[in-house]
């Protein structure tokens, strides 16, 4: 690989003075603090920016924690609805930071509208629910972003540039998995909004495994077959008025998955499993080499060349992927200073910006409503197969 | 767990002098190399031993290469044919070390001239196979151990006592590989008897998933139910001859399970994992703690406890199983002084000896006929559910 | 440890309207960009904020440059001199980002004119040049700082109190390291101020050592005695002019330590240590635990601890700084999703704002003026006993 | 490096048939153990050998236990004086693995008896009395060596020739530390001889740091000056009757040291780190590579290149020193089968019955007892530098 390979995503070109593109969050909650943090951030630290982001309004149906949320993030309107807020001219980019069951309608709204769109993910709730979004951005011909960060770590760009590349040669495995504990009975989590099918669609599958699907997807190429078992651990969940409400999610789903290319893998995902915080880790072996991630250590990336020489100091690489000819790396600090979660972010929001202002595709760097619908016809293969006990073709 | 837990499993008792026990080996090829290690370190290491192991005779086709090893290792006679060896009266304890397709028949013979039997995994080729040899170890009533040595990794043990103590509670997951690389192009590896289905039944699945099966059902317990998916990356390999032969094995296989306390999890295997040497691993997620191991770092478990006090430095524990109130360690060396992937043959060989001379059961510790065959049913129902697209009940 | 102890360091306490503090930013590179990302993230993420810090001006003597770093973070004014920007009444904050020859003498005046004195690290080029800064924000009783960042990295915080409260016992022995590679032949580094001693005063001492000196004394305690040896490996870079020029710094230097309260231990840094890119790394072996810690992995703490049980799984703790009852961490991510190098600045400039706004002292979480110049003290007896070949009583 | 680099070393060649070395022992504890384990081992794992050790006499005060010995390991004959047992002309070697102040006469009276002599380290209690062995070995002509084992694990060996070859570059720096942990008052170890001066003649720096600073020898060549400071945590422990004895050896020592090449570094040792069970670790810089060890994980080297290709996915390998073209692997196990510590032993045995019967230089791939009386020169100038605060050249 060209040392030079990562010049171009590296950050942004100065471009005379950068377009304003104003902004208009539903949310205000874990993902309205990201993305907001990233607005804030692109100006100075990806700078030149490609775009200059306007907080222009924050929606939510909580009128006080809006007005809180636009007090400190610095958003210069509060609309206690979201159609008013669409109705905003100044809205360019509508950014979507909801609830499951909160994607569809505003996102189409928003398309219909002509703003950009940017959703948090999963997509939607159901497969069927994501192809009327995609249907509206096709239609609307907006710009259109689903918020799978993982794919704007500087190392998972680094793994995704490898494997294009060929670098790994023919792709035999992927292992993925998104770990997690906080549904386990000693964090005392009650019903919630993510372990109701109705707002979530589903469990541990969309909130966690979309990710590493999309991530699988997004490495590997797309998913022909699964085959599925899902789980719900603790059947019952005390509800705000203390009665036990029935969880009817997945607590934890495991997979074998068949790749169009004809790579196999397993790809799993739980909130029970004690002492994975946010563990999302994958490993891919191909013909050439290996790669292996973990999101916990989201700095680095190890890599295995087959062919290394000499032999008797090959090994599996830990590149700490934090230097100067690394993604995005430029753009932040020198030799060794790691980087944080939320960074992922700030990546993913300027290449949005980027795409709006420049018009350029959002694919394949991130993932645009046709990935956010594909990953949503993967969830539901998996979901029909743990139900039929059988594989299922994805249906596209 | 009291701290002296592991004192009885921690090596044999002074007990007089030590009965010997004939010992009739077959195979002298990377088994017979460990088994016959076993038998020499035994009686000085696992000191003092249940028995002392009196290397009778050795048996295989070719000859010189039997005398070779006989000379090598000590054994006293050499026998051309594994029947007259049978016959040998000094031979009390049959230790079969050849390929899979001679597992059967020498066992079977073995048992009923009343040998104890000690099998090379996997037990058989298939279910059906397995099953005449559990048949008949049954009816001769002779003690019978399958060589699944992982069971005998001091950190292996370790785990199995925190498990059945109750220390993890419920298991609610369980992710388990067994990653090799030595079919993959770059070996250059031929048709051997381990890709030619006659001959060994399976390919990965038989050879390593075969380990991490065993592993799983000792640790977490009989499986229910398995969906799985086989490859064969690499459809030819070149004969002896040089003509092309087709692989009519399994080069890798993933595979979904549900166990019958209602556990999920996956568990994989496969020759094509670079950067993969020897990566028997596996992950059990548990409702009080979860536990991680790797077979390339044997010495070392990794824990982790739910109800760990004080929260702030709550964290995976690296444990070196080392220490003299570890399984098997006071008959070893001081602190942190680890030992090879070798010693878990003289630790299983050491219990199937007292086992013979102490009439003790050989499971659970160890496995046993029984368990050899339970693990050939779940090998079968995998390569039937990936032939059939679904997934498949166990039969056992 | 009570679960609590970290709320009162969590972050700062809603407290009405915040008050504003002026900030006059002197420098605009490396540490000038981390320190104005630091100060615009405080108002939104350290929220509510024990002030606001208002971007008042920034001094440097290349007018371009400081005007396009005022018009990036959004500095109000610029000054081409550091003397008039100490004028201006609005500033009440002084943030010296310069090199280590412009430390002293702004420094002082802005401790007369009142100001607040925050101050990169190495506080100064001898302890003679940073007692004279000493004095002077004693005798204007001003509050002042050193950026010794490291202590706000939340791992580093939670190792101080774990042992202030005695968790540790005695501390027996400390190693440290900061470990860097960019002077190395293949960088191709030339002639910096880093490499010039009329400008650093030393080399790795200073810029690397210096930092784990300060964080040794933060953990363990005051130094009593040291005995070091120092080397430059390469002799001569090219200036500007490329006209080869003597490096009259150190590039690593290695040295003994005994504490005041009897510890032993070592404190090395390099520019020379190939494969490290920033690693700042300690172990501190204590009668009742140990820790370990890595810069170049900022959100783990690994501990041991003594009295572990049970003891078949006491091991290392590998601790994800990343949870809810850990330092700061409320103010950012959920469980496990990890923070950057960026965000210590963040912790340590809201502490010194909140020491401004609320008259507390700056130690003994953070480092003041005389901690700065209790670590000069250190590298200039470091220096002396290289020369002399003999261990040193550190004079303060 | 070529891959055949390691042919040579990977094993003993067949040549007819292998002589027998007959081996006389001194010693039953530990050390004893380790020994004699090794000479069992090689006549079939480094097959075939150089020479077929012949265990022909223990030797010990306590006729009990070297009785119990003998008829343990296999020796022939025990005698209670070992003066009988170097009478005997049927011992040729002499393997001493008595405590540290049997060492000097027994070796000498060996090679005045013209056997060889493989001595347990540190070779004598000062630098006087080595010299007094050295002398006596080089007047009889006799071979010798002494068990700095750590030169014989595989992958250190690598590193000897990774370093050896120039693939390193300059040396710039080395680290190296021995960490136990077994001192500490938690262990409730009483006065044993380890820890009186008069019959070890030091403490750690005897016991655990001439193994890393015969290994700082090895591989980075002859130290030229050191700067010490030693400790005693607990100056007192129980004797035998419980009265309470003064412990007048080091519990602790760190030093900084400059090698003859003008390398510097820093050698420690411990008994009190507390979680490290046996961390012999190192990691030596160089201009062109750098290098990782830890005792604990034997089979692993960690290897950073400096000049690799390409930059984006360059790190620090993690090397499992396990396959067949690394040293000595051809003797035990196919890939990723880890070996243990044990084996070191076997290693080093097999290499000095290659000496004696070849007449081949026990260095520099094994320590003689020129390496040994060198270490001790070290040793006595770290206690000199502690005693005179001053740093002190190395008089050999």
């Amino acid at each position: 690989m060209a040392e030079q390979a990562f010049t171009a995503m590296a950050g942004p070109k100065a471009s005379g003075v950068a377009p304003e593109v104003g902004v208009g969050m539903l949310g205000y909650a874990f993902m309205g603090k990201a993305h907001s943090n990233a607005f804030k951030k692109i100006p100075y630290m990806m700078y030149p920016p490609p775009a200059i982001p306007r907080l222009v309004a924050i929606a939510g149906r909580n009128t006080a924690a809006a007005n809180e949320a636009a007090k400190r993030y610095g958003y210069e309107k509060v609309y206690a609805d979201w159609r008013d807020m669409l109705a905003d001219p100044d809205v360019q980019l509508f950014d979507n930071g909801g609830p499951n069951d909160l994607h569809a309608e505003p996102c189409i709204a928003a398309a219909q509208a002509g703003k950009a769109v940017f959703c948090e993910k999963p997509l939607a709730r159901t497969a069927e629910e994501a192809k009327t979004m995609l249907d509206a951005v096709r239609k609307a011909g907006v710009k259109n972003m689903v918020a799978y960060n993982t794919r704007f770590v500087p190392a998972v760009r680094l793994a995704y540039e490898l494997i294009k590349s060929g670098k790994l040669g023919r792709i035999y495995g992927m292992r993925a998995v998104f770990l997690q504990e906080w549904l386990m009975a000693h964090y005392g989590t009650p019903m919630i909004w993510r372990t109701d099918k109705k707002t979530a669609g589903s469990g541990a599958l969309g909130d966690l495994g979309a990710h590493v699907i999309d991530v699988s997807r997004h490495l590997v190429g797309d998913i022909k077959t699964v085959g599925a078992i899902t789980k719900t651990f603790i059947p019952e969940r005390p509800g705000p008025d203390g009665k036990m409400l029935k969880v009817d999610v997945d607590d934890a789903f495991v997979s074998v998955v068949e790749f169009a290319n004809g790579a196999i893998g397993t790809i799993e995902a739980s909130r029970f499993a004690a002492g994975n915080k946010n563990a999302a880790r994958f490993e891919i072996s191909g013909e050439k080499g290996s790669i292996r991630f973990n999101m916990e250590r989201l700095n680095e990336l190890e890599v295995f060349w087959v062919g290394e020489h000499p032999k008797e100091t090959q090994g599996w690489h830990n590149v700490l992927v934090t230097e100067g000819y690394h993604p995005w790396i430029p753009n932040w600090w020198p030799h060794g200073h790691i980087i944080g979660w939320e960074h992922t972010f700030v990546h993913e929001l300027t290449h949005f910006l980027d795409c709006i202002v420049n018009d350029k595709p959002v694919a394949p760097y991130g993932a645009d409503f046709e990935d956010g619908y594909r990953c949503a016809c993967i969830c539901d293969a998996i979901l029909e197969s743990a139900q039929k006990r059988a594989q299922v073709d994805v249906k596209y």
